[in-house]
């Protein structure tokens, strides 16, 4: 089925995604529908991030089901608030669209962004929809709650501490690569002889395609009265990340390639494709892992937590940002980033 | 001059255009710089609203400066806080430019918005530059802080109560028209050659380029003691935000058309086009004015205030929603809105 967006005009089609949408806060005190939300965050600190996610540059709906890209688009934009050791409580979703799309399209899109925010107690509360062009624009806004005193930015590292990261590196990078190669072999095909074969490499594409917000690494560091020195999500690659903390923080680190967390199927697709797995993990991107640093005291304690990795520490500033090989030799760090952020 | 924004880097362009920032507001404790912005509100209401402005659907860079961009971008949604009866404190500034952008466009885009923010004492405290594949695509989010208590939704006008408008209507449209016009006649030829004669007719350029965000009727009625019913800034058009209200307060209206507030060079340029003053001021939109409600009781008291103007009343829903023509005649009112809002 498709209907034409021009048929439900704009106020319908904001009417038509957003109906039947539930508060899960209770800072939540007015949504859709007025020229803007009402929140209410007394007691707390409210934190506040963006991200506009344009096609053809962030996104490529040859292989990004829509459902997927709405998903991820919310998901982006929690961890960004959960490396603040905060907690996402509202988003409002932006989006421009050419004639090419329809409400069928849009319901997909809204499908994924409100499961996301289903799964992470997140209320959607406002947004804008206009038309495109050319391509989808998609621009989310996320607001969120933080315990004063218990928020973490990236400058409070210290000499010392101790560098961890959540889960495995690169592995999302490896499902861009995978899905990239599928994508040249398969084009000019028609759409239902397209039978890409993913198997034993399913992580790498669900990583790539619907990567998670580490909430439950936020919730785990609370129960055990972790606060991080400093903290950041992985979004343009460990390297990158590493040297923003250094930098606002004032220091140098010292991370080993032997520590950094990689899954066996990102290792094998690395081998397969003839890629440095190192730089797959050190600069990919998009893995929305943690990254945080804990004083030296809590060393046991951190050691000990499932799913976290101890990858280095933080040094003097004049000692640099380096990365101590397999071969026990030093690497200063580069910020490799995404090409698609300039 | 002309640097690539290559030259600079993605971090580079944000720290470059964000640098110098100072923030007005004692709720604004972290920006630009982290994963997300830190604020604290406690005591007051949270407003929250956001706008996509896209090139080639909202603006045209062919006779739109980029100062003038960035402030009207900045100031459309400084309205919508406004027109909760709130006051805006934050934004956030996405962009998505393509290589035909140098820094040199964005530090013009940014000193708009800037201007705008300072005018206002409102805090840059974020946001988020990217690669676009095409045009320029900008998302703005403003947050404010309203009192509990006197913030103005669109659902609070009740019969018999009195609709004001401030300032006056259908001159940005008539700016556009003029603007448009301009632009036909010039098509082709050399921009040095171009000099387009506005003389007599800059307040409606004005109006279009350089819209203003009614801070001051906001002061104006707070000092007066006046909380309206309801409430919303005119983006759409007098008709459609007339129809909005009564919708979501479940009322009829009944406004006259002698009463509607327009400037003679609105008036004079409506009869140069042959275009129906009415018609213009009633659908033209992005005026950007204010439209409320206000109980009968102080009919007295509003009648008094310069820059506004009472425009009719309030009714029961049967009545309909109908603007009164100079003849006497009922017309019921029809949203049209403006065409790239779909």
């Amino acid at each position: 089925m498709r209907t034409e967006i021009a048929k439900l005009g704009e106020f319908g089609l904001i009417n038509h995604l957003t109906k039947d949408i539930k508060f899960h806060n209770s800072s939540s005190l007015l949504g859709v529908g007025d020229d803007a939300a009402i929140l209410d965050f007394c007691g707390k600190q409210t934190i506040v991030t963006t991200d506009l996610l344009l096609e053809g540059i962030h996104f490529d709906l040859t292989y990004v089901p829509l459902t997927h890209l709405g998903y991820k688009s919310a998901i982006v934009n929690f961890s960004d608030i959960y490396a603040m050791n905060a907690r996402p409580t509202q988003i409002t979703v932006s989006i421009g669209v050419s004639k090419r799309f329809s409400v069928e399209d849009l319901e997909d899109l809204y499908a994924g962004i409100r499961l996301a925010c289903d799964r992470h107690g997140v209320d959607l509360v406002g947004g804008d929809t206009s038309a495109s062009m050319t391509g989808l624009c998609i621009s989310i806004t996320c607001i969120g709650e933080g315990e004063n005193g218990k928020i973490v930015k990236r400058s409070g590292a210290k000499e010392n501490d101790l560098i961890c990261v959540s889960g495995d590196l690169g592995a999302a990078y490896m499902g861009l690569q995978l899905l990239e190669r599928e994508k040249a072999v398969f084009a000019g095909m028609k759409e239902e002889d397209i039978q890409p074969d993913f198997a034993g490499k399913e992580y790498l594409i669900e990583r790539q395609l619907k990567p998670e917000a580490r909430k439950d690494i936020i919730e785990l560091l609370a129960t055990k009265g972790i606060i991080p020195t400093s903290m950041m999500d992985i979004s343009d690659g460990l390297s990158s990340e590493l040297i923003h903390i250094c930098k606002a923080s004032n220091c140098g680190c010292r991370v080993f390639e032997e520590h950094i967390p990689i899954d066996y199927q990102t290792a094998l697709l690395a081998e397969e494709f003839n890629m440095s797995l190192t730089t797959c993990a050190m600069n990919g991107g998009e893995d929305y892992e943690l990254l945080f640093t804990v004083p030296l005291e809590l060393h046991e304690l951190v050691s000990k937590l499932e799913g976290i990795r101890i990858i280095g520490h933080i040094t003097k500033p004049e000692l640099g940002m380096n990365l101590v090989t397999r071969d026990g030799v030093e690497v200063a760090l580069k910020a490799q980033g995404f090409q698609h952020e300039m």
